[in-house]
């Protein structure tokens, strides 16, 4: 019931993602505006809906939204995933509610200080992911470690990169270059157990060759905004630069599906959702302007998610494997 | 004597610069490399040769280039500022040695705690300031209305805005939704003397419509570098598809005079240089790959920013009239 085109749009992904994958589906909310969108015959072999009267606003409180209980479609969808009726959830809503309540519900695993929201970057070199990307604004040294841990297991798991190469987001390639929080941490991470591969800087999010990117929340969140409005910013003048002449018209005509393959490879929506890494279940967060075909990414990266065992890869790398199997 | 292209284009912008700007040029560096690139009929006229036999490496540590002493063309270039023999300095050099030197030499006005280096960003809107750019990488609150403070007056008296109005980069437009410092600096920056505007965020970098945002130099430099990266990303993923097909090709033929004209926007040459605002002189540091057209830009800058009185106006921002007129 989340984001701008709820719940049309998302009902739309899902009986596409329901088509693809090897896996079932549970639609939660209002009953009587899902069941008219999903034929029986779907509703049958693949897909099931559990009514859920209310919704979480998309500026509630997050603390707000968890206090009211399990009468909203988010509160409902999360107890499914705690109680083992689902594998995996995913909305296009409130995202601090969402994360609110992943913290809450799904809990996080032992030894985790603080988990993470991950994005994936359109990098050139292909898809990086970057976090912390807002969850966590004022971030601990060590809380950077362990977003390189839970990066790492979700690139190999999710991304299929072999050995993700870490790198930490800074001003400067040199040591000593960084902030207060850059220089405690970059020992920490050379000694972690990750393939730590120094700093970078701002513009290797889209132009340079790591697989994961740590920052802490705050920066990872304007970078993620900035890079939307770059795309947008520069599309937008052309697509204005395409009206000046004739010239320009026709030659902004030929281009166009290039153009549309350059935006299509930048778009939010080739990656679906954005995963909280670091909670005990597997939880993926869409952006507002969600649509069918970022549904089907976000099945997509939970299936595979689920299928490579994330959660407990993560568990085993944060906790010692005594803790990490009683912790489960 | 400093960056990728020197002295050659810095001494041709500078020849373009004294051609347009009622003003007088000192070439500092070394005289053997200098002379033979301005003709005697110049330097009789506007341009003036001062010889530093030897120049800050581009990978210098800062306090060891001014440790050297007035030996280096930087140094010398300041030493002209702080003596009244020169009213601004431009430099297209190690920026971290032009950062102290402007701090050491040329000192910072009464009240300021920290000054900041400034980047002109191609908003959608027009030029927007954004600082601080990397000189100050952990910030405290007072720090950010400092900011807003210098950047006002630099919006005013070099890019000519009224009433600049004043943004404060966090993650969103709500209060209480950024970090302990961008907590603690909103309720400041409210009653500051300034045209406050609110928080804005990552997008408002391009696509906003403030004419000054304010950060720290981490979160600065971070996004900085990330536009930089993103225009080359986008530029570069335009070229590549160009040789795609022939559709694309002659497309791209017909659209690339405004393609040039978008990325002509975007380049920081446009801009020239980024001021240092809170020292007691004009002083501008250019991007590693200044060319002619930028130090043109930077000189445009500069004269300005003398004209306009640039640095009594912020000493008088920041101090009562008496304290600015006793520190001056």
């Amino acid at each position: 019931m989340g984001g701008d085109n709820a719940p049309r749009e998302i009902v739309a992904g899902t009986l596409q993602a329901a088509a693809v994958f090897d896996a079932r589906f549970i639609l939660v909310g209002d009953e009587k505006q899902l069941a008219p969108l999903v034929e029986q015959a779907a509703r049958d072999a693949k897909i099931e809906i559990v009514h859920a009267p209310e919704t979480v606003a998309m500026d509630e409180a997050p603390v707000a939204a968890v206090r009211r209980g399990a009468v909203t479609s988010m509160a409902k969808a999360f107890e499914l995933v705690r109680d083992g009726a689902a594998d995996a959830v995913f909305s296009a809503g409130n995202s601090g509610a969402f994360l609110a309540f992943s913290m809450i519900r799904l809990r996080p695993l032992a030894g985790i200080a603080r988990p993470a929201f991950a994005t994936i970057w359109p990098a050139r070199n292909g898809p990086m992911l970057v976090l912390d990307a807002g969850a966590n604004v004022d971030c601990k040294p060590e809380w950077l470690v362990q977003f390189a841990i839970m990066g790492s297991a979700y690139s190999r798991a999710v991304l299929g990169v072999d050995k993700p190469k870490v790198g930490l987001l800074s001003i400067g390639e040199e040591e000593g270059k960084g902030n207060a929080l850059i220089d405690a941490a970059t020992p920490l991470l050379a000694d972690a157990p990750i393939e730590f591969a120094g700093n970078v800087e701002g513009r290797d999010l889209l132009l340079g060759s790591v697989d994961v990117i740590v920052c802490d929340g705050f920066v990872g969140n304007v970078a993620l905004k900035l890079a939307e409005g770059a795309g947008e910013y520069i599309f937008g003048a052309l697509k204005d630069a395409a009206t000046t002449s004739l010239a320009a018209r026709i030659g902004a005509m030929l281009l166009r599906p290039k153009i549309r393959e350059i935006r299509g490879r930048m778009d939010y929506r080739e990656y679906g959702g954005a995963p909280v890494l670091g909670v005990r279940g597997v939880s993926f967060v869409g952006h507002g302007r969600t649509d069918a075909k970022a549904v089907v990414s976000a099945c997509r990266a939970a299936v595979r998610a689920v299928r490579q065992d994330l959660v407990g890869t993560i568990a085993r790398a944060i906790a010692p494997p005594d803790e990490a199997e009683a912790a489960r």
